[in-house]
């Protein structure tokens, strides 16, 4: 994301990182080879699909980082890249500690972020897997410092509550965990035995820990509403199915690679 | 790589697997989504750029994975990511341990496999990387079981000694490190500080440390020379260069993505 087109800050490092780079232009370098526009990435927790990323963002300037305490004790521990990464180009941490109801506003390439603490699961390999203490993953909320307008980002959401709620309220456009359409889907597709909640999504579908989330869209007043972060398991993916045509009729978008939006 | 077409083996695990992946039919799961005819994955070394892919193979079945103790080492000392993968399809780990002049030949799949020393250096993230003991690197010796052709694969390959000089001579094709054209590639480009040595590389050209890559290709008796390895800043990936002329002259080969060879 950018305010200018000139900075652009990257919400998560997924693993296909350097094919996304290739695929933006105006994320070429631009004052030499080594050169990036990529001026900061914020991780919403340390999923490995989340964070593989930061190794193919080693040969540039030093990473400026934003993640929470939790995310940066799962990279310096468990699997620690960013220990890794001190032998390249290296990385600035700049913590997010999450707080109920949105923590610090921090000004990034004239943008302001502000993480928020979302229901959800730490990482399989991370030692917090089984605390089911409180959550410790970020969703974002992402201003223009210009506009004013507002983004809420969280590719990874176990349950919409009241908190969740008025985050959904205040954004011009929301994108949301569209991993799953039911509960059981990786169960019924043979693919797994874990349920949406064992790994910290919630359906699109209502089930038996109660809505889903189009209900929880349904409800929301955003312009824009995207469902991020499918699973190749969710029926949505199939353009031509009953679900899509379902999250057309709510107004419910399903978004692919290179999708550009404008807040 | 393959002897039947149907069971394949990768060397090394490149952060960019998933797309090819997604390229090549061949590795495309048959007998339902989770399945994968990867057999296993043999390593040369635990350089980022050769074992960040290993985290994008976590969803189908245990991984089998040949490598050397020293790499083994790295991947679940500085760089965990074996122990990561632990909580998702797991890692079963064949150790290749380097011997002089080749270890034991180890059976893939329909094809036969020997780690071979070669001079390099471990990967700057390594407690290893200052060690100047002996070498750890690995390269492979690859056998087809069924016609006897052998093929050497050697991404990083500092020196060309007597020994390596026996495993060139005893393939059909070789494949080797391509990574800089002269010594001094990075430092002129201004793309960094180190040399080609540095980096545990032999360059193509001549240099203060002798005679380079090329040479050591024109004295070897193999079909087929092939580069790999290939840094973004080597001038023999411009095809129109006069570089690129000077190895089509000596019968050299530059490997791109989607390469296919038959041995």
């Amino acid at each position: 994301m950018s305010a200018d087109g000139e900075r652009w800050v990257l919400l998560n490092a997924s693993p296909d990182i350097g094919a996304q780079l290739r695929a933006s232009p105006a994320l070429w370098p631009r004052h030499g080879l080594r050169d990036s526009p990529i001026e900061a990435v914020v991780l919403m927790d340390s999923q490995i699909d989340h964070v593989a990323g930061l190794l193919s963002l080693r040969e540039g300037s030093r990473l400026q980082l934003y993640c929470t305490p939790e995310s940066h004790e799962d990279l310096t521990g468990s699997l620690p890249l960013l220990k890794a990464l001190e032998s390249y180009s290296g990385v600035r941490w700049h913590p997010m500690p999450l707080e109920p109801g949105g923590g610090a506003w921090h000004e990034v390439a004239g943008l302001r972020l502000q993480a928020v603490p979302v229901p959800g699961k730490a990482p399989p390999y991370s030692p917090r897997r089984q605390a089911e203490a409180r959550s410790d993953n970020a969703a974002v909320m992402i201003e223009d410092s210009a506009s004013g307008r507002r983004l809420f980002y969280a590719p990874g959401l176990a349950r919409v509550g009241e908190a969740e709620r008025r985050c959904l309220d205040g954004c011009d456009t929301v994108l949301v965990d569209g991993t799953f359409w039911s509960e059981d889907e990786m169960v019924v597709a043979g693919l797994g035995k874990k349920h949406a909640a064992d790994m910290g999504h919630l359906p699109q579908c209502d089930g038996p820990h109660g809505p889903g989330m189009l209900r929880a869209l349904d409800a929301c007043a955003a312009r824009r509403k995207v469902l991020i972060h499918i699973n190749n398991s969710n029926p949505i993916l199939d353009e031509d199915g009953p679900e899509r045509a379902e999250l057309v009729r709510r107004g419910i978008e399903v978004a692919f690679d290179g999708m550009e939006l404008e807040i």
